[in-house]
């Protein structure tokens, strides 16, 4: 199976696209933070600071694409785009912290609480998360029921609480000089960042009135592979790659004797997995139309991208 | 304006229905959490131990005695009562952080990141933030409408986020060292306890088919008289007790150079100033019939504690 070409059915190259979608988020989460003006408190900056950081939008740009492959009109899609960026912007915060990795970079910026203070980090990222909930329970969209709406914030709970995305950040932290077999790796990511990435393409899901159990399934197993083939590449990308092209400490990963794939399975067989991951995404959504061609594209970016 | 006695209409002391309460709520906690068991990680533990405590279960008991004034069942109450709970658990377990308040102990035990550490600490509150608006999301309960639940989510997240909660946090940190004026204390402490509390109150009200503006903001004004009470009582305490009875370091605030009501108004004024705001949540509620009088009763309770 080869990758798709990263042009789109509009003749749009991949990354301007990819770039529209950045631009589109943006816009929905500063619309949607709360206003610096009139707050006596640095919390409202530290929120935009975490958001506005920079990031490649990966979450966002899956909901918006798969907006695109259920013909959900992009307006409709930013509650839920904005949702997800807020929780992982919130994650990354307290990821970051000295109590947990202790990262002073992020995307060659200083991090949230080397920017401002540790304990306004913790509340910037306990207020984003809180915020995440509140705009899809307050999402206006019309056309969408209160039931979709009420199983969206379910999807999103589920997705970050003790059974995802939380529950993976403490497999991590227990994990840290131990070694890992590749099953427990995979378990890892798979709450770390797996779960928030499959939410990234169930809640617009939620957004389709045909949507049924068979296409969330699908599209489930394509965010599945999706997220694993995203975390491999950073594996790869943090060993391979300086400090300048990757935003953060090179070979952080390694220092702290994390599990990574190229520790388990060398560099070319954590690429060989990699692109293992990327086809199995494709095969995931093989049989549908070229409305889909964008959640292939980007899996071929994720496989691809040397940032 | 006299206080209740403390004896419920059926007899039964307002201490036993209070401990009713405390141990309802509990149960439902429980059976919400993640199971330990099958958990490879201490998260779960965490979660378990930030939560049960020995706290008083000030919100949940606000939320069944609002549930009893309403006509409600209680056992339609529990999602509600658990829900604020775990949202105010969960700020504890953050603010007792070394970045925060650096506090050794809470209620006579060690603090979650003592207990544990601290990386766990804060992945536990993020974890127990999530939940909260999770079973809120999933409440079984086919009497209310989605669009109820969805405006429980909305009210949960609008009390805990940057305009809430976390909020009052932020302008607590930011007042250290420096002088409030009553207002601005007030402003603080509005954010930091009083919007969950009115949360605790505006919840279970969502469960009730005929409640209406003029009701719900009746039980707010309530709310936020008791919210303020219970404030000042505990800056109260915190002079006047010992470690002992507190369970917490006595003069932890004083020692922390925090604003307190004590150091604005000196302890009578403090003292007559709880008085007031009792009085203030007896009169939201004055001409509701006997239904109200665990609300009554709760104010009553909250003014005259002495832990």
């Amino acid at each position: 199976m080869s990758s798709m070409p990263l042009v789109s059915s509009s003749g749009e190259s991949f990354v301007e696209l990819l770039k529209t979608y950045q631009q589109r988020v943006d816009i929905a989460l500063i619309s949607l933070l709360p206003s610096e003006e009139g707050s006596t408190t640095q919390l409202p900056a530290a929120m935009k600071y975490a958001v506005t950081n920079g990031g490649k939008r990966v979450r966002p740009v899956l909901a918006y694409a798969t907006g695109k492959a259920l013909n959900i009109p992009l307006a409709r899609v930013d509650v839920a785009a904005a949702a997800v960026e807020m929780m992982h912007a919130y994650s990354l915060v307290h990821d970051d912290l000295p109590a947990m990795d202790d990262d002073d970079l992020r995307r060659g910026k200083p991090t949230c609480h080397r920017a401002f203070d540790e304990a306004t980090a913790i509340l910037a990222g306990d207020a984003l998360q809180a915020l995440a909930f509140t705009v899809l329970a307050l999402n206006p969209d019309d056309d969408v029921s209160d039931s979709a709406k009420l199983h969206m914030v379910r999807i999103l709970g589920e997705a970050s609480g003790a059974d995802g995305m939380a529950a993976g950040q403490s497999i991590d932290l227990e994990s840290v000089g131990r070694s890992l077999t590749l099953k427990e790796l995979e378990n890892m990511h798979n709450h770390k960042t797996g779960a928030l990435i499959k939410a990234s393409v169930l809640l617009p899901a939620m957004l389709s009135p045909q949507i049924d159990s068979a296409m969330l399934n699908r599209l489930n197993d394509y965010a599945g592979a999706v997220g694993l083939c995203f975390q491999i590449v950073d594996d790869i990308l943090d060993v391979v790659s300086d400090t300048e092209t990757l935003g953060k400490t090179q070979g952080a990963d390694i220092a702290l004797n994390k599990p990574t794939y190229p520790a388990l399975l060398g560099l070319e067989g954590a690429r060989a997995h990699a692109q293992n991951m990327h086809e199995n995404a494709l095969a995931s959504i093989h049989d549908l139309g070229s409305d889909f061609d964008e959640l292939r594209m980007l899996s071929s970016y994720i496989v691809e991208r040397t940032f």
